[in-house]
């Protein structure tokens, strides 16, 4: 039954209930976590043969010794399954170590305190001649580690709306158009982070046309982090987004990132950075004074055991057939407990590493912390919005990966005790405060 | 015969028959490189059984899944085994990815951009108050990577000479003390890069000392990228800096960094920074916007690898066996050519990477353009000082370790050859210009 149908004692009755059900879990003193988008360890296991069985030349496809310094594009075997991997020419990827991260970091280092043009275009120097800090267009909810680059340079960010179909062009574009300060946008284009869209063919289109209506050095920041991670059968395609910058000229606007990560080992993958070759060579210069070049030999092992995308595909099956019955029974757990009560919506994605919770507005933080104070960790209320502030306060972010299903199963049971009682609690307080105030009289 | 015992004929003829030997080189159409010091095949192949046969549990020692994200201090084992190669202290070390120097540059990006001690900070900050760049001492002859970093961040490099015992105290202390520009210190305290020596115990405790005489937020960058890397017998020892530096309480003036680069892998290996707790505290607070984490499985994989001190002194001993009758080689081949004709000084350096040659004054560009010419690369004159700009253009870094002996045979003649023809047509001239012009004349 619809939680606002009940009347107050009902909820008074309801209220004492789940509050001896969170006391008791409470006394359990349970560890859990459902914070971080991570793969479990029998994930990890799929890839064991990456150190096991790639032995042998240490000679990349050029002949160069992958055991020795240089080569910062990364070896041609890899910059060539990048490619295949994101839909971009083996000439627009650079292979980075680990963490596709570390490449979004140094791009923004670069652009924002050295100038991608050279001395003076920095966008932190053209900010600061109108006195004012460069911005950042953050569709929301979204990543919360790409907000935290921002917030770490001191970019602005600003929230639009992350629609069914993709972020809120109408809105972008009227930001964006005759507004130099806006150097970038974040996108997770494909089950994205946390709410799992895929962008429309029309949302890549108006993006890819955005850099036509940007000031200079503006940069699309596109992570297709979740490139492969599909959940179900058909999951929706996404449009090339290079091929729509290249129609229109603008390829100079795009970046693309993406990472084996949520493939071979979260913590030991190798990183691409797509973007076009006259992007790519000032990039490398500038990486070209910290480093002696990528990790090579992690490349060579990842194409000797992941191969071609044929055979991607048949490990990404491995990963789902692991992962997939985590994502049902947490979508099941939440229809069971809540599917009358009219107190959350949730996202059922085809595909990436999350669901996606509304809770009814001012509840989010609530909900975290009573499922905190009975020992299963959430993430952070607000860390999917910029400075960690959900306007409304109602997202919360559910990671099923990680945790082993029985844990998984004793997390979400905490989840939707806290979530209903955090919601009882708050329609109750409502009515009292109606009966307090005759009806007519100012606070 | 010393060159300057020859007369205008005999120099002629000695001239015309280096020209001729220069032609034939030149005819031959050799492509060698002396440029860099890279590791050769045959000491990377000690590292085989890095990735063949170190298999089994990917749990670190404190039960870390090392497949998955995070752990941005390292693994514990691999910070151990960094303590100990570096003196100092398990807490002490945070564990990094393929390349020190990344560690280097991300400190100074930090440093400078950003600020140790919060924003307002900044290197950048505190020398714009007093409308001046950033300011680093750069021991010369040094490490040319070194030096790209400061120019990269348009730090101003102030040249100090590096004597027999390590770099100029008198100099270092004079320009330090009361002068708050000066932000930093370039030191490769064992087997220095190029010119081979170790400091000595004096010098070691000065430096130590120095943060007591300079401005905010200073630190000696103490690159011992050379600890374990011994070409003799009983090399000198190198006074343990942070125990001085604690005796001083000037632990948080000093950064310690080193790697695996020159022992497995060159671009595949690990890499140490060393700083007392609370500064290592603040960069990992730093480095945490901009990473997953380090690749936790190439940390465990060198750990098992090289074990312990006595394991990784005898994978060195074969190193040693390696490159040792490379060096000789190449004393040998400046001996015979060069012994009599006192026109080039060079270094039987103990261990590390390099033979360091200083011809007359003025001649070191011109050996290696004759040498580019004849088909042998070397280090561009000037690499080895700030700006590439050596001011008495004579100090040329010769790499013995990558070439196969023959090809270091072949480049050797060359570069005497180039030598001497360079040496032989400078006082060819000189002894032209002095008969040209009548004594007493102004030009």
């Amino acid at each position: 039954m619809a939680l606002d149908q009940l009347s107050q004692p009902q909820l008074r009755e309801r209220e004492r209930e789940l509050s001896k059900r969170h006391d008791a879990l409470r006394k359990k003193g349970l560890a859990l976590d459902l914070t971080r988008g991570k793969p479990s360890s029998e994930q990890l296991d799929l890839s064991a043969e990456l150190d096991r069985a790639w032995g042998g030349s240490y000679l990349t496809a050029d002949g160069t010794d992958a055991r020795n310094y240089g080569g910062m594009l990364g070896i041609p075997e890899a910059r060539a399954f990048g490619a295949e991997l994101l839909g971009l020419r083996t000439e627009e990827i650079l292979v980075g170590d680990n963490s596709s991260l570390s490449l979004m970091y140094r791009y923004i280092a670069f652009a924002h305190q050295h100038g991608l043009a050279g001395s003076g275009t920095g966008w932190r120097d053209e900010a600061a001649e109108q006195g004012r800090p460069a911005q950042f267009l953050c569709p929301v909810p979204g990543y919360d580690r790409h907000f935290g680059i921002c917030e770490h340079f001191g970019i602005e960010m600003v929230n639009v709306a992350l629609e069914p179909e993709g972020p809120d062009m109408d809105a972008i574009e009227e930001r964006v158009a005759g507004n130099p300060l806006i150097k970038g946008i974040w996108c997770v284009p494909r089950h994205s982070n946390p709410t799992g869209q895929t962008y429309a063919d029309s949302v890549v289109e108006r993006l890819a046309a955005l850099p036509l209506l940007a000031g200079p050095n503006f940069r699309i920041f596109w992570d297709n982090a979740y490139a492969v991670h599909h959940l179900q059968d058909d999951p929706p395609e996404l449009r090339n987004i290079m091929e729509a910058c290249r129609e229109r000229g603008t390829e100079e606007g795009l970046l693309v990132f993406g990472s084996t990560s949520k493939i071979t080992y979260a913590g030991s993958g190798i990183s691409f950075l797509g973007a076009n070759p006259s992007n790519l060579a000032s990039f490398q210069r500038h990486l070209a004074a910290s480093t002696i070049g990528p990790d090579k030999i992690n490349q060579l092992r990842h194409v000797r055991f992941l191969r071609d995308m044929s055979q991607l595909k048949k490990h990404m099956a491995r990963h789902r057939a692991i992962i997939a019955p985590k994502f049902r029974r947490v979508l099941e757990m939440l229809e069971e407990a809540l599917r009358d009560e009219l107190i959350a919506t949730w996202t059922d994605p085809p595909g990436g590493y999350f669901i996606s919770v509304d809770t009814l507005p001012g509840l989010a933080s609530e909900v975290v912390r009573l499922a905190g104070e009975a020992g299963v960790k959430l993430t952070p209320a607000g860390a999917t919005f910029p400075y960690g502030r959900d306007p409304q306060d109602r997202n919360i972010r559910l990671a099923p990966t990680f945790p082993p299903m029985s844990e998984l199963e004793q997390a979400m049971q905490v989840f939707v005790v806290c979530l209903e009682l955090a919601s009882v609690r708050q329609r109750l307080g409502t009515m009292e405060r109606r009966d307090a105030k005759p009806s007519g009289e100012q606070a």
